[in-house]
């Protein structure tokens, strides 16, 4: 499987840019695809070659399995890059990429299915001596909901066991309120997971989102790049990013990243994926989902350990050893990443499409930009609304929110409403400089 | 001397933009200076405040040391910081600031003139046991010439004393040669630095230029910050830099770093400094010069160490003892930078001012952008003619260049000639990248 030539992007926007990058820096070549919508996209213009997918409704071009192997196929890649989002996770189009011949560059199919079954992904980590929270297997009648959940204790999340990326989740505070919203919380997890399927879990109060970076060969070695704080989250959607977790005592770390090794090796992990913890806040921790990609926020990893996470996961896709062993991977100071979206926080972040009319981005020591766009593009509607992430690394977190803070300053977006101004409260906000703050933490301050 | 607040950046360009984002990012305000033609510059509309110093010409404004310290007194400053060019190594400038009560964020006055005096600089290389070119003092009338030359053995360099930065050299074959150009280097020393003082020193053929970066506080504390290669010049303007400096044995890293320290502290300096050293092939190295000041490459050195050179200046102008200690101070990687300059390669790289209509950045993983523009500024015919900066880092130097092809792939500029289709052959030049190269170099490959 080694020596790969010619990588099919299978994604969008700036994980697409961040991709054909890494490519071309290994010396591969990067084929772009595109919907109607992206057609004269900035993808498009950096990749050596360009198919078109579809129409512009992502389930017609981005999520069509079909349409992004004939790609694949028309423009003779020997591999497959899904990015994150759409079907990175899938793991019938991971099978479908292998039984065509071509390298998915990401976990087994196998893998894939068992990390996006939450209710096997949590035997998994039980039976890799990783903490869980206390929680059921999945169950659909009212008897055993009634009968399971004082066992868990009240709070309790209902969670869909198909869900993920933090959707089909919602608390529940008693008996009743589980057993009125039992019967609809089921029927979403059928029309938006396709699996009707349900378990309870503990509400770990005033928890924070700690997740790990693993690596992971194709010859049984995997490590860990240290942990990602991204606690701050509406709707539990990230709003920023920090690595390392501040505020973590070294014992708690250290037992995080040696979990998230355990769990990788465990299930016979391969490329780059993230182990994702609730951690409260006497530093136990619990297990809540591997997410078997790479992740919007990696950037932050990269910038305190110097590893570039997409080069590891062309080079372990074309066979190759880790390069990297455990005691090699240092890190160094904070990084902090900022993801800057058309959307209006006036209007409850209702996304805001439109023509980035000017498009002016910060520079200088510690700052990198990751972005699919170039001023004059436009925020699709049919996809998120993601501007540009700022990723700002200092030598601790103090130099590390002050260039942040000197980042969103130089950054100046028009022609759609965006998350800039938010951005420039929070990073002057003296309980996230102090840090750390739990996950509840920014919707309690947008009151 | 502790606590500075306002700091007049008596600069222009990209330092400007480089020196504000430090001051901000370090809790300071910045004051912007410019001249008619920069009335919008962006670093006048990134500072707190600007003041108007003058004309376009650069005598009439950044060369005017009246001018800059009355912005300084106007603007409330209590620091002046002098970016590189222009009257950053100036004397008389520094001694006027500090004679005004003002912090002259930089080396003590005597110190720049004694770095200033070639010969002076010489003097105190040998006396602090740093090796210097086999030389001779300034002389001034032909029969000490003639004398003194065949004991320098030929080819020899006829320097002028108050030269520097690569100018007010020339090479010599012979004996009538240099007698016959004497006058005329005598006469242009003293039009071009106000001196006519010049002496010789012997030509060290297939040497490297390698220099080393310092920073030494007021408390009697010096480090290194391991070196930069600068050999890839035309007509001694550097085109490409890269740290650490390719291909030396671990002895000559070592005392090079260990001259400049010894350097340094011989004479008293104070901030961020570079030692100049020639390299030949043996390992054997010989002092050229150090300018006083912050310089054009030191981002590489930032991207291979992680000090923040420019916050270091501001704390040691602060009267803080430096943060760092030697063995503290670790490198990481590869950085390359690459200079993009408004100059047309077929015409002799002469200057092409005009207004940038369009300007394309590139980002991601280990590039970093220092530019004093945006899109729709222009490249005045006053000053000189640097678009940008690009600078790439990698785990190593194959990661390093790669990525610096992919980001002078992503690179565009319109609206006037640059030197980008140039830096881009270099890239990928065999030699360069197989590395080290001398310092003529280029102007053979040029032809």
């Amino acid at each position: 499987m080694t020596g790969l030539q010619r990588v099919l992007v299978a994604n969008r926007g700036e994980i697409a840019v961040r991709v054909i990058r890494a490519c071309h820096v290994a010396g591969l070549e990067a084929v772009a695809v595109y919907s109607d919508a992206d057609e004269h996209a900035r993808w498009v213009r950096m990749a050596d070659d360009a198919v078109h997918i579809g129409r512009s409704a992502a389930q017609k071009s981005y999520l069509d399995s079909d349409a992004l192997l004939k790609a694949a196929r028309t423009a003779e890649a020997d591999a497959v890059h899904p990015g994150y989002g759409f079907l990175s996770e899938n793991g019938a189009f991971a099978r479908a990429i292998d039984e065509a011949g071509l390298v998915f560059i990401g976990p087994r199919p196998s893998v894939l299915e068992q990390m996006g079954d939450k209710a096997a992904a949590r035997s998994a980590a039980t039976a890799a001596g990783v903490p869980v929270v206390p929680g059921t297997d999945p169950i659909d009648n009212p008897e055993d909901v009634a009968r399971l959940a004082p066992e868990i204790g009240f709070p309790l999340l209902l969670k869909a066991s198909a869900g993920g990326g933090g959707r089909g989740i919602r608390p529940v505070r008693d008996v009743d309120e589980l057993l009125e919203v039992l019967p609809t919380a089921q029927a979403e997890a059928r029309s938006a997971f396709g699996d009707p399927a349900i378990y309870l879990e503990r509400a770990v109060p005033q928890a924070r989102h700690v997740e790990v970076q693993v690596l992971a060969d194709d010859h049984g070695h995997a490590v860990h790049l240290f942990e990602r704080d991204c606690s701050v989250q509406r709707r539990r959607q990230k709003l920023i990013e920090e690595a390392p977790a501040p505020g973590l005592r070294e014992e708690t770390r250290k037992a995080l990243a040696s979990a998230a090794v355990r769990l990788a090796e465990h299930v016979g992990y391969r490329g780059a994926g993230t182990v994702e913890f609730l951690v409260d806040a006497e530093g136990n921790f619990y297990f809540i989902e591997m997410n078997a990609r790479i992740q919007v926020e990696h950037p932050i990893t990269e910038m305190i350990t110097g590893v570039d996470l997409v080069a590891e996961q062309l080079s372990i896709a074309a066979g190759r050893p880790l390069s990297l062993a455990q005691e090699s991977i240092e890190r160094r100071g904070v990084a902090v990443e900022l993801r800057i979206n058309a959307e209006d926080p006036e209007r409850d972040f209702a996304p805001t499409p439109g023509e980035i009319s000017e498009l002016r981005l910060p520079g200088g020591p510690g700052v990198r930009v990751d972005t699919g766009i170039t001023q004059g593009d436009r925020i699709s509607p049919f996809y998120d609304s993601l501007i540009t992430k700022l990723i700002c690394w200092g030598d601790d977190r103090d130099q590390a929110y002050a260039r942040a803070r000197q980042a969103l300053a130089e950054f100046h977006v028009e022609g759609v409403a965006s998350t800039t101004g938010l951005h420039r409260r929070l990073v002057t906000d003296p309980e996230l400089t102090a840090g750390p703050v739990h996950s509840t933490w920014l919707e309690q301050r947008l009151g």
